[in-house]
């Protein structure tokens, strides 16, 4: 599982600092979540091949994470592509979209389909048999989602010396790697942990931003493998945090001890702090295992 | 008058080059023409400060001209300005902008004030007793209007020798200035050229992008100081420039001699091409006195 920043800042793109946009690369696929300005160069520095991208996840329609959605889907049009893309996002967003497309005369030459959202309840947004993708309800001052991204479980994985001793066919190889039992032809019932280990554990990663403090969404991300936590202001301006619908850095590594995260990314940060590791040494007095997000930072588990 | 190119690249924004913005300061009036995906992060390296532009124009609703501007508009509100701004440009732009802040439920605090287009003929879309600023319809593969900039002519300098040798009271020089004549309380005329030399003559910019090659605009562009013209191909792909409504370097060069302009601009070069200077030297074979735009390139006249 590898994720890649593109930006990581709040507010408006900056010389060098960007908008909020992520590229995570999960079990084969590629999923590009939320779409600041300048978005598409990014891409191109950190070379993502852009016909890879399938599903791009928006968690809200606040500029900073998707000014740069209609230039990435008329981009994608100039390069010919001919792969779908899907968006998933709040309703609005395909009015958005397509009445910008219109008044430029021009139209995707590749099928373009719109998921909109509008649940207040966690759903399920994306489902095949590597990956399943639902929604994270949050508490923002419009309409938002995290999304959680979880692999699934693979197959076990045969114990090679096991099977060739109790001289199984390998006609059964398939539905033993599935977990079923052998009976051998004398009647003898071999149990399949005798013949496998388990698959490797599926990895899973939670996207929240942006979102105040809400602790309704931690049964949801509990023991994810990581967490993607959006914090914008340090302690100093914690008085924020309600007024503006987003966390300190201290509240998010709040939420990722209480849901047992195997590790904290910390992101989203106001354009006022100069240090961004202040957001690390902070977060740290309550969860140790902490990183913060940087552009162009690449974070692999 | 200086101008500054932001971005001079057609289509796509890359890691290095920029769609169309560039910014013109006349006459104490700072204007932003085009307004591509990367405009505001452009401004800020180049130094422009943001709360100078009152009056932006958009030639054409093709998305290297506008995708940057629902991005300015917000962070303008971010940055809590206060004074109006001024949107010119084609019927269509005001709900594309005002739909994606009412998507993000925020609104400008500051006065926003759209100036739809829609006239197929040159009119004047603002003026002041500095500069007026009228549209150059142009040939593209949508509605599209090119911008001429012209200072007003100023005030007469005074010769001041000769009017404190007549003894002219003080209380007549702005009348002078203005070009009256003297009558000195014994009768005698004195003629306005005795007492003044003419003002510095009146510097305009005419913006023309996108355009096909088309002649109908050079009596508008007539002798104006500084044309900056589209030139999309060379000429190894000048059949390409009817079917996408562009010129190539060397219709560029053609307008810029028939208006008999004191200097060409060339910019809204292909992003196939990697050597710029092949346009310069194109157009030269046509028009001595040619330029090229490049990103973050300074004019001055």
């Amino acid at each position: 599982m590898k994720l890649t920043i593109l930006g990581c800042y709040s507010a408006t793109p900056r010389t060098f600092t960007n908008p909020t946009s992520q590229v995570l690369e999960i079990n084969n696929h590629i999923f590009l979540i939320d779409c600041g300005e300048g978005t598409q160069v990014e891409l191109r520095r950190n070379k993502i091949k852009f016909s890879r991208i399938q599903h791009i996840f928006i968690s809200h329609l606040h500029g900073d994470h998707f000014f740069g959605l209609i230039g990435l889907v008329s981009t994608f049009r100039m390069l010919n592509r001919d792969t779908p893309l899907h968006i998933h996002g709040p309703k609005g967003i395909k009015e958005a979209i397509t009445l910008q497309l219109k008044l430029s005369n021009s139209w995707t030459d590749y099928p373009l389909y719109f998921h909109e959202l509008t649940n207040t309840e966690s759903e399920v947004v994306f489902e095949d048999d590597k990956v399943i993708v639902s929604t994270i309800p949050l508490q923002h001052r419009i309409y938002c989602n995290g999304f959680l991204f979880k692999e699934k479980l693979g197959d076990r994985t045969l114990l090679i010396n096991e099977v060739e001793n109790y001289e199984i066919d390998r006609a059964y190889y398939r539905s033993i790697k599935k977990g079923k039992d052998v009976i051998l032809e004398n009647g003898t019932v071999i149990s399949n942990e005798k013949l496998t280990m388990p698959p490797k554990p599926a990895k899973s990663y939670a996207y929240c931003s942006d979102t105040k403090y809400d602790e309704a969404k931690i049964t949801l991300i509990k023991n994810t493998t990581v967490l993607y936590h959006e914090s914008t202001f340090l302690e100093s301006h914690n008085h924020l945090c309600t007024r503006t619908g987003h966390s300190s850095a201290i509240e998010a590594a709040t939420i990722a001890k209480k849901a047992n995260v195997g590790a904290l990314i910390l992101g989203h940060y106001s354009t006022r702090y100069e240090n961004i590791e202040m957001f690390k040494e902070e977060a740290k007095t309550v969860f140790d295992k902490v990183e913060i997000a940087d552009d162009g930072k690449v974070f692999e588990y």
